[in-house]
C-alpha cells in the first residue's frame, strides 16, 4: 500500500508545514488504513513516527515508504510486537526513544474488528477485541508514560461512534471503544496536572477501510450513504486533519472530550436501520444452537 | 453478615408480594453486599436465587440465611464459580436449572474494586478489574442465555456513574463500568427481537459498602455527604427495589437503559471536589517511579 | 375519550392499591393522551388529581371521567389555563390547594408537537414549542413550588429520546425537551436539599397518540414498528407504570435522571432510517423560498 | 477594549494565513469576550465580519478596532439588533451580503447570563436567557439561512458545558445551552444534504471574561483553578483556535458534533464543588418567601 497523502498535501492543508517539527509520535496500528494517514500527516508536518503492529514486514514497508513524505523524516516500524502484551510495548517505547530521541504524542489506534450477533460470538473471541483495543490502549499509554510525562506529551485514542446507540452485531466493539472514551477522560483528569492532555477521535464511516468495504455488505451501502447527512463517505484524510488538530498547540486547552468526524453519520445511520434485515437476521442467529 | 431486609419489608414495600412468584433470579456476586440486597427483595417478592461467587463457604452462609426469608424461598450458593471463566458459570447455571428449574432474570453483579493513580496501577490490575466486570458480565450473559431466550428472560447489570465524568483513582472501573453500559444497550438491541431485556442500574454511594466504608477516607465523609443533593447515603435498599421495578411487568417495555439511583449525587459529587487533595496527591504520585 | 385504566388494572399492577393515599398530583396536559393514563394510574392507587389545560370542557369531561376510577376519588379539571402564563398556573395550584389541601407531585407534561423541516418551521413556530414546552414546565414547578417545598415533593417533567440523536422535523422538540432535560437536572441539584426530588420521564413511540397516528405516515408505520427491538408499540400504560415508580416510595433515592421508557427504541429508530424519504424530502424542501 | 489577537498571532498560530480568504463570518455577540476574538483570529485569517450587537456604538467601536488587524479587512458593526427579533437580524444579514458581498460563516454567540438559584429566578427572568440564547440562536440561523445555502456555509453555536452535570445556580443558562446542542444536531441532520454543516463550542471557564471575573466568587477562584486538570483558565485564544478548526477545511467532515474547549474541567469542576456554601446557601435561599 503506497502512501495516501503525498507532499502536495501540505499545499492544500490549513496547517503550516513544520508544526511538529522535532517532535515524535508512537502509534499503534500505525501501518492500518486510517492510523496510517493519522502518521503521514504528522510527518509531513515535520514529525518522526514510530509505528507499531504484529506483522514486521508489513510494519517495516510501511515505514519505509512513509519516511519518503518528507526528506529527513526517520520513520521506524516496530513489528512483533502485540498491545496485549506491556512488556512488548516498553520495548517498542525505549527503541523509539534510542532511534528517534523521545515521544510527543502517542496514537492508541490498534484494534480488530469483525461482525457477529450476540449468540455467535464467543466469550473468547469478545474477550479477544477487548484485549486489543481496551487493554491495549492502556498499555500503550503505560508504556510511553515516562516519555509523556518528561515532554508535557499528548494522548489520543481512536474510538469510534458505535456506542453512542445501541448498534446490533458489534457488542464486543461498542464495550471496547465505550471504555476507552471512559479511560481518556479519567486520564485527562488524572494526567493533566503532569501536563499531560488525553482525547479521543472518533470516526465515522471512512471509505477504503476494512469497516466499509469488508464488513458493509455491498447492498447495502448506497442506504448507508445516503444517511450520512454529509451525503460522503469519509476519508482517511479527514481523520488526519483532525489528529492534526487535537495534537497541535492550536488545541493546547482541549482534553478529555473526543473529536467525532463523521458527517454527522451517527444521528442518522445505525447500524439496524441500514440492515434491511432487522430484526429477522437477529431472530433467525438468536434461534441457534448457542456458541459459548 | 445476616439479612438486610425482613419480611416486614413486605408490609412497608410499595410492591405486591409474589410478583416474583416461580421466577428464579441468577446472581453473580450475591453475597456481597448490594447484590445480597437486591436478590432478598426478589426472594420476598416470591422469587427463588442462585446466588454465585468464588468463597464457597461465603456463598453457601448467604445462601442459607437468605432462604430464611420466605418460607419455601429455595436459594443456592453456587461458590466456587469465577466470573471469569464462562465454563464454570455455564456449570453454575446448569446447575441452577437443575436445581431451582430455570432463570429468568440474571443480574451480573460480580466486580472488584480499589483506588490507584494511573501511574501506580499496573497493567495487570487494570486488566483483572476488566476481566472480572466487563468479561465477567459477558460471559454471565452467555451461561444464561439459553435460558433467557426460552423464558423470555431480562438482564440487569450493576454498573455505577463514575464514568458520566473522569473521576480520579478509578480508571479501571470507569472503563470497566463504562463497557458494561454500551454491552447492555448492544444486547438490548440484538435481543429485544427474542423477548430478552437489557438495562442497567447505576448505584450511587451506597452506605454500607466497601465503596464508602473502605475507600472513602474518613475525613472527607462530611464532605461528600453533603454534596449529594438528597443529602443522603444511598441505601442497599434503595437499589433493590429499583431492581424490582426493572425485572417487575411494570418495566415491561423498558429496555436499553441505565436506572440511576443515587439521590442525583453524580452531578455534583466527583471524585476530584471530594478530595482535598487535588491535584497535589496526583502530581506526587504521578511523579514516582512509574509501574507497570 | 373514555378512561384507558379501570379498576381492574389494580389487580394486575405490581403495585400496591393505597400506596399514593392522600396525596395530590398536579398534571398540565392531564387531559392529554399520554399524561392522562399517568394520572389515572395514580388515582387509581389513592391520589387525588388536578389536570391542567387550555380547553375547560375537554378538561372538565376527562376529570369527570377519571374520578369514576376509585371511589372517593376528587379529580378537578382546571381549564382557561396555558401554562406560558405563570399566573395562570398560579391561580390553578392555588385552586388545587383549596380544593384537594395539597400539591405532592407534579408531572409537567403540556406540550405542542408537529412534523417540519427548518426552512418552513418559522421562529414564531420554533418559539411556541419551547414556551410551551419548556418555559410552560418552568412555570408549572414555579407555581407549584411552596407546596413541593412544604410537603417535600417530586417533580416528573415528560421529556422524550429524539434529542439523544439529531432527529430530521424535529428541531423545535429535539431543543425543548433537551432543555427540559438540563432543568430537571439543575432543579435536582438545586431542590435536593429541599427535600424535593426531580425527575424525567422519556416515552418512546406510544400506541395511540397524535405522535404516532398523526405524526408518523401510515407507509413508515411497519418499517418503524419493525426497527423497536422490544418489537411493539409502546402503551400508554408503560408510561404510566414508569410515573409510578418514579413518584413512590420505592424511588425516594432517584433524582436528576431520565427514566427512559421505549423498548430500546431509540437505539434503533431514528426519523431518518425510518424515514424512506432521507434525504431526499429535505433536499427538496430546503431549497423552497425560505421561510421566516 | 482594545484588539486581543495582533497581526503577530499569525506568526505563532499553526493555522496558515489567508485560509478564510473572501470568506464572511456573521458574528452575534461579536463585540463581547469571547465571540469577539473568534472573529479576530477569522479576520486575521482572510475573513471578513459582520459582528452583531444590540448596543451600536459598542459594536462599531469594535469593528473599527478589528478592522485594523488584518490591511484590507473589512469589518462591519451592525448595532440596533437584538437576537430576539428575527426581522432586525434578517435586515442585519441583508447589510451583511450588500456590504461584504455574502455569509459563509455563521457563530451564534450572543447570550445573557447571571447568578440566581430557582426560588429567585422569575418566570420572566427564565424566560430572557432563553429567547437570547436559544430562541436567538435559531432565528439566527434563519436569517442567515438563504447564504448559507447558496454558499454550503458553516454554523457555530456557542455552548457551554455546564448542563453535562447538573450545575447550581444556572438552571436558566444549562437550559438554553442543552437546548442548543440539540439545535446543532437538528441541523447538522436536516441541513447536511444542503451542503450546510453544524456544531457548538462548548468553552470551559476563560479568564476576563464576565462568567469568571463578575460570577465566581473572589475567594472560590483558587479552588476552582485547582479543580481545571489543565491547571490554567482558558483563555478566549483558545476558544479561537477552536472555532477556526471548525470552519477549515480540516473540519469538511465535522458536523453535528460539540467542540469542547476546557482542559478537561467540566469532569472535575462543577458548580457545587467549587461552591463552599453547597448546600447551605440553596437551602436558606430556598426557605425564602417564593418569586414568581
Ligand atoms: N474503519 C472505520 O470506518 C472505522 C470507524 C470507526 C473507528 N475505527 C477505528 O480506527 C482504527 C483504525 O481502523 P482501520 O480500519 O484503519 O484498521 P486496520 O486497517 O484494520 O488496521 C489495524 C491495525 O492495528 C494493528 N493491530 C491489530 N491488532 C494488533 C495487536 N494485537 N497488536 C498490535 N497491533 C495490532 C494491525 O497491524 P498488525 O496486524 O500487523 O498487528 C493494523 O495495522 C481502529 O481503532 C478502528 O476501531 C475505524
Ligand atoms: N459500593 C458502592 O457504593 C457501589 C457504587 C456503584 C456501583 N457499585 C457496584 O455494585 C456492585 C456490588 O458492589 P458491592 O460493594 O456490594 O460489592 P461487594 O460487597 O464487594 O461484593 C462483590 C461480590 O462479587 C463477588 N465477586 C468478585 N469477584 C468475583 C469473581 N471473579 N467471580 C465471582 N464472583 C466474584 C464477590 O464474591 P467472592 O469474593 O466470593 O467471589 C462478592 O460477593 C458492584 O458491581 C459494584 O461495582 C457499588
Ligand atoms: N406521543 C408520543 O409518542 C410521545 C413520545 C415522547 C414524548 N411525548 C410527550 O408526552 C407528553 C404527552 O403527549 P401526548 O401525545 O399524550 O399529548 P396530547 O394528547 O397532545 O396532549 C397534550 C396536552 O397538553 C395540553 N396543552 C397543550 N398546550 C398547552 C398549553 N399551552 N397550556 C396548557 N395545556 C396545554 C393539551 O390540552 P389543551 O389543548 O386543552 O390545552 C393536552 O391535554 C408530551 O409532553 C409529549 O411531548 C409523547
Ligand atoms: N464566559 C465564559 O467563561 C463562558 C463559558 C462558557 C460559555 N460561554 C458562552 O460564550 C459566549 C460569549 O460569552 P462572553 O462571556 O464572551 O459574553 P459577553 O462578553 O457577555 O458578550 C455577550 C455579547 O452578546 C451580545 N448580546 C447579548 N444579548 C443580546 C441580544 N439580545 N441581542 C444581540 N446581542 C446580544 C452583547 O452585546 P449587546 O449587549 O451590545 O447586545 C455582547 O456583545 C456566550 O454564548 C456564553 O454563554 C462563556
Amino acid at each position: 500500500m503506497p502512501n495516501t497523502l503525498s507532499p502536495d498535501w501540505l499545499k492544500k492543508s490549513v496547517f503550516k508545514p513544520d508544526i511538529f517539527k522535532g517532535k515524535v509520535v508512537f502509534v499503534t496500528g500505525g501501518a492500518g488504513t486510517i492510523c496510517r494517514v493519522q502518521t503521514e500527516a504528522m510527518i509531513l508536518l515535520g514529525a518522526d513516527a514510530a509505528i507499531i503492529g504484529r506483522r514486521p514486514e508489513v510494519t517495516q514497508k510501511a515505514a519505509d515508504e512513509m519516511a519518503q513524505l518528507r526528506p529527513g523524516a526517520k520513520v521506524i516500524g516496530v513489528g512483533n510486537t502485540d498491545v496485549r502484551e506491556v512488556k512488548s510495548l516498553v520495548a517498542a517505547a525505549e527503541r523509539t526513544v534510542k532511534e528517534l530521541g523521545r515521544i510527543d504524542f502517542v496514537i492508541c489506534g490498534a484494534a480488530g474488528n469483525f461482525l457477529s450477533d450476540f449468540n455467535h460470538l464467543s466469550s473468547n473471541a469478545f474477550k479477544s477485541v477487548i484485549s486489543i483495543d481496551l487493554l491495549g490502549s492502556y498499555n500503550t499509554v503505560k508504556a510511553c508514560f515516562p516519555e509523556l510525562r518528561k515532554n508535557k506529551g499528548s494522548i489520543l485514542f481512536v474510538s469510534a461512534t458505535l456506542h453512542y446507540y445501541g448498534i446490533p452485531f458489534q457488542t464486543h466493539v461498542s464495550a471496547a471503544k465505550a471504555g476507552i472514551d471512559a479511560l481518556s477522560n479519567a486520564l485527562a483528569v488524572e494526567l493533566g496536572p503532569l501536563g499531560i492532555r488525553s482525547n479521543c477521535i472518533a470516526p465515522g464511516a471512512i471509505a477504503g477501510t476494512e469497516g466499509i468495504d469488508r464488513l458493509l455488505p455491498a447492498d447495502m451501502r448506497e442506504k448507508a450513504l445516503s444517511l450520512i447527512p454529509a451525503q460522503r463517505w469519509g476519508q482517511t484524510e479527514d481523520i488526519a486533519n483532525g489528529t492534526v488538530y487535537v495534537f497541535s498547540e492550536a488545541a493546547s486547552y482541549v482534553s478529555g472530550t473526543t473529536i467525532v468526524v463523521d458527517g454527522a453519520g451517527w444521528h442518522t445511520s445505525n447500524g439496524a436501520a441500514n440492515n434491511a434485515v432487522y430484526p429477522q437476521m437477529l431472530i433467525a442467529q438468536g434461534n441457534d444452537t448457542p456458541k459459548l
